[in-house]
Parts: C-alpha cells; structure tokens; sequence
C-alpha cells in the first residue's frame, strides 16, 4: 500500500512534469501590417506583395520560434523583413511627410526584464528595428531621436542610407493626392485617417518569455519631426512577462494619450481580465474617444487578440500548435 | 407636516449645494525641481536661488489657481519660471550633454480630455513647455523631436535662440567632471546617477481638472539625441481627471520602462487603491529594479504624495487650505 502511494506520486510528479514541459514548449507569434484598410485602387499584384511579405515574415519568425529562439529576436526579424518589404508602411517604402521624405520610428521591448530600445525620426537607416536593438544593446539609454540616432547609427556601423532609398513611386502619388486634399497648412489641419501600414509582431517563447516591436514611417503628410506611438514604450509597444506583449498600430495620437499599449497589459494585471477582454476594451475605448486603429496582444499563456476599429488591420498569426494564417482584407 | 417635509428638503439641498460648492472650490497644486541631491561644494548662493526659483514658481502657479484658472495653465506657468531660472535642470541651465551642449525635453497633459503636447530634443527654444503647448494647441501631433520641433518653433513665431544662451558656467564643469570620470565612450559605460534637476507641476484647479507638465535637459553627458521619460505622455507625465496627474524625476530609462506616470493612475483606477499607496509602490518598485528618482502626484481630491527613493528630491506644494512650503534639503 505504501509503495503503490509512493509509485502513484512519482507517475502524478513524472505526469505534472511533462504536462508542464510540454505547456512550454508552446510558442506563439502574432504580426500586423498596419490597421485602416487598403486603398480600393491598389493593383492586385501589390496586393499579392503584401501578403508574400506577411507570409514571409510570419514564417521567419516561426522559424525563429520552433527552433527554440528567443521572442525577442522573433518579433525583431519579424519587422525586418516587413521594413524591407517596400510595400508597408516601414521601412523601405514608408510613408512620406509633408517635405516629401521618410521619418521612421521603431522599439522592441523584451518582456523578461522591460529592457527597451526605441529610435524616432530616422531618416537614413535601413532598418529602424536593429537601430533600437542596438541602442537597447549597446546605450545605457532607451530611446534616440533624430541626428543623434543616425549618429549613434554610424557609431554602430550601419550604413547611411540617401533619403530615396526609401521612397517607391506608390507614396509619392499618395502624398501627393494628401497634398492636394488637404487646403490647410498641415500643422493646423487635422489629420484625415487615411490607411497606413505601420508593422509589428509580439511573441511568446518555448522559455515563456514575451516580447513586442513595431516600426513605421508614421502618418502621411505628417509635420517634420512628428513621432506617434510606435517608438514609445507604453504607448505602441510593449511587453511585460507574466502580462501580455502589444503592438499597436492606428491613429498614433490617441494611442499615446490612452497608452494604449500598457493599457491592455495593466487590465489584465490590475483587474485580472482576459486579454481578449482587455485588448477589446481598449480599442473600444479608443474609438469612442474618436482614435482608429488596432493592436495584436499575446498573453502568458500564449492567447492571441487582435482587435480593431478601423475597416481592416493586416495580420497573421501562428503557434506550435496552430498553422500560420494570414489575413489581408480589402474593404468593400 | 406636508411642507415641513418641503422645508426640510430645500435645507437639506442647499447644505449639499453649500458642501459640494465648498469643494469644487478647492484647488491644491505641487512642483518639483528634480531628484538626486544637490552637490555637497555647491554655493550658499546657488542653493538660495534654487530655492527662491521653487518659491517663485511655486507663487505663480498658486495665484493662477486661487484667481480660478485652470490646472493645464498653472502648471505650464509653474515650469515656465522653472525653465529661466538658470539654476535648474530645465531651459536655461539644463546639463549639458556628451557634445556638450544643451538638448531639451517637456511635455505637459491636460486631465480633462488627456490632450498632450510634447518636444524633445530641442537645441534652441527658450522655453520647451511653451513649445509643447503649442504643439497640443496649434498641432494634430502630440510629440514632436529634434530639427523638426525647431521648425514648428519657427512656425510659431518663437525666437531661435543660441546654444550659450543655455549653458551656465555650473554646467559646463559638472559636464567636464563627468567626463573626466568616465573612462569609457559614453554609449557603452552605464550611466552614473548623478544629481540633476528635471522641473514639473501637477496641479487640481477648483473646476476639477488636473494637469501635469515637465521639463529637463535629461542626464548629464547623453549621447546626443537621447530622450528621457518627461516628454513621454505615461512615463514621466501624466494626466487624467477623476484619477490622477503625475510628473517624475530621476533616472528617466527606468520610468519609461515601466511607464512610471502612468502606472499610479492605474493602480489607483483599476486596483483602488490610494495616491500615497499607488505612488509610493510605484518608486519602490523601480527602485528594487536598479531606478532612483521621485515622483509629485495629485488626485482628483487634492491630494499630493510626493515619494522618492533618491537621497533628496527638491519640493514644493501649496493648496487653497495650506500655505506654499518648499523643501530643499541638501544631502549630509
């Protein structure tokens, strides 16, 4: 009787064990390619790019994933490879500003201990992502802005790139329409919520560990100088194991006031809410308050949301125990 | 017994009339000139003007609140005096960064509908606050950065001024102390913590509303570009009404990481709890993570919690039932 007590322990302990072996191994990874909705005009092998570059992305960052990877690097590869797209809004083929050039912003955040790397209104680096990799790698510092970034960009030993890099012929008519729209000076007009591309992913790990990056070139016709909610921690991005991980994406503005990224994660924490709760709320709230847009958020346990107020948000998602599926919804 | 019912009715409404009244009348409002601690050789003289500058301040924002106007425009005032005192780590004698001269940051947020405005990394604007409200005001962003921010500046009408006009003699050794210290470039060596002076204001004015505003020339030999937590909406300014409204100090990278502002609104929203128990574990908390600094919060009842984990932080409040007071210890 007492040996069959001891045998039943050590099946229950070797049984917890592999329940608990096996629950992290689970890996999870969400990516988006900007909330709004695509123009109705957008030529349908742009469109088939745009979905390879989502399919790409997710799968690198699968990749990353089954092969035992951190989520950090996930989520950072991830918005490479949609920087290098050319066809979303970060990156090569950003939007431009209202002097006709690309101002990019990026911040990864790793949830194991909060460290963060933020980097805003780059006008000359490739991929604004490995920037603020670096300054959270190599700088005491959390974010860098402008030609002090591009100086810290150089120190680093990436390339400078010359501002047409950045620029394909599909932004230059879309500030130029912007332009011709908008009869206000840009400072004083309010901006028109036009469908942006702005790109991010949030991971979970086999070790259960969390991490968020988003990167984008902001709002079209945007006033020089202009940084919205991606780079700033709280706000676009972040992630807090334990929590959940968010990248936000949408009318920058209001997800800076509402930060909106540390919102879903607070919910959660403070008020024990589900994510799909949490994250819904905050979108909701957000649209009442007059700001569209969406987010991806991913919790411990490796649940997915993805909500949205705007008519579509690009996006994709996968896990160790779900295929990858990616969304790229026209608006009717 | 019909009217007397009545009677008793009407006098119980104006009594409530009378207590309610009486409360929407009060108004309270506190100021900070930075965590750290003062230098141990700094001049009987200095430290006099500092606290004559925190006394002045400190006037300004009271008599703006007891005339009736409102918390957005008392704080704004508040760090406005801060920011040409010349003795303060904020506009005019701000520290001086890794090149040697001045970078500003300031953001300030109103409770009543969460608008904010923001600017970093300013070289030549007198006074940062102004610009930031200016940016909420005349703008449809909320943060603007570097060249960009001058040049919305410029659009304003403000004055382009040169980098000697910020830089003190203080200043300049504090700067070359610190590099004599530092045997490494400053991207790699962590940052030393070092007495600094970031200013800010968080203020109830008697309609209800609560406001927050900071201001800083960030940390001592920055690289160049590097942004902090007080122009960031959730991590060193904060305003929200019906909760709270917070403006931080201390060493910046660790508050945005954990969108310090923010946070105490959240605990006392969400978790219920009170000023002094949200602020208090929010600084614990950072802390025990390696941050030191301080926070001034206030509530929608005019309460002020002033915690900080830093050997000093320098201090004020004043409200409609209590007198100013100033604290301006110098460490032994």
């Amino acid at each position: 009787m007492f040996r069959a007590s001891i045998l039943l322990a050590l099946l229950l302990t070797i049984m917890t064990t592999n329940a608990v072996a096996a629950d992290k191994a689970r890996w999870a990874i969400a990516i988006h390619g900007g909330a709004g909705g695509l123009p109705h005009d957008l030529p349908a092998a742009e469109l088939e790019r745009i979905r390879q570059a989502l399919q790409d992305a997710l799968k690198v960052g699968s990749d990353v994933l089954r092969a035992g990877g951190n989520s950090l690097d996930a989520v950072q590869a991830v918005v490479r490879i949609m920087e290098n797209s050319r066809v979303l809004n970060a990156g090569r083929g950003a939007v431009l500003n209202h002097e006709g050039f690309a101002e990019l912003d990026a911040a990864l955040m790793d949830g194991r201990d909060r460290r963060s790397g933020a980097v805003a209104a780059l006008r000359h680096v490739a991929n604004p992502i490995d920037l603020a990799r670096a300054v959270m790698d190599h700088s005491p510092h959390v974010l860098l802005v402008g030609d002090g970034a591009e100086q810290f960009a150089q120190e680093q030993g990436m390339p400078r790139m010359p501002s047409d890099y950045f620029i394909t012929e599909r932004r230059r008519k879309e500030l130029e329409k912007t332009l011709e729209a908008a009869k206000h000076p840009t400072h004083t007009a309010s901006i028109p919520w036009q469908p942006v591309g702005t790109v991010g992913a949030v991971a979970l790990d086999s070790a259960g560990n969390l991490a968020a990056a988003t990167s984008t070139g902001g709002t079209v016709n945007k006033h020089v100088g202009r940084v919205g909610d991606s780079p700033l921690i709280g706000a676009g991005t972040f992630a807090q194991n334990g929590v959940c991980a968010v990248s936000a994406t949408g009318q920058g503005e209001y997800f800076i006031r509402y930060t909106a990224a540390s919102d879903v994660c607070a919910r959660i924490q403070y008020q024990h809410k589900s994510l799909e709760t949490a994250a819904r709320e905050v979108i909701t709230e957000l649209k009442a308050a007059g700001g569209e847009g969406g987010l991806i958020a991913i919790d411990a346990n490796g649940t997915i949301a993805m909500p949205h107020s705007s008519a579509t948000m690009l996006r994709g998602q996968a896990s160790s125990s779900q295929p990858p599926e990616v969304v790229v919804e026209v608006p009717q």
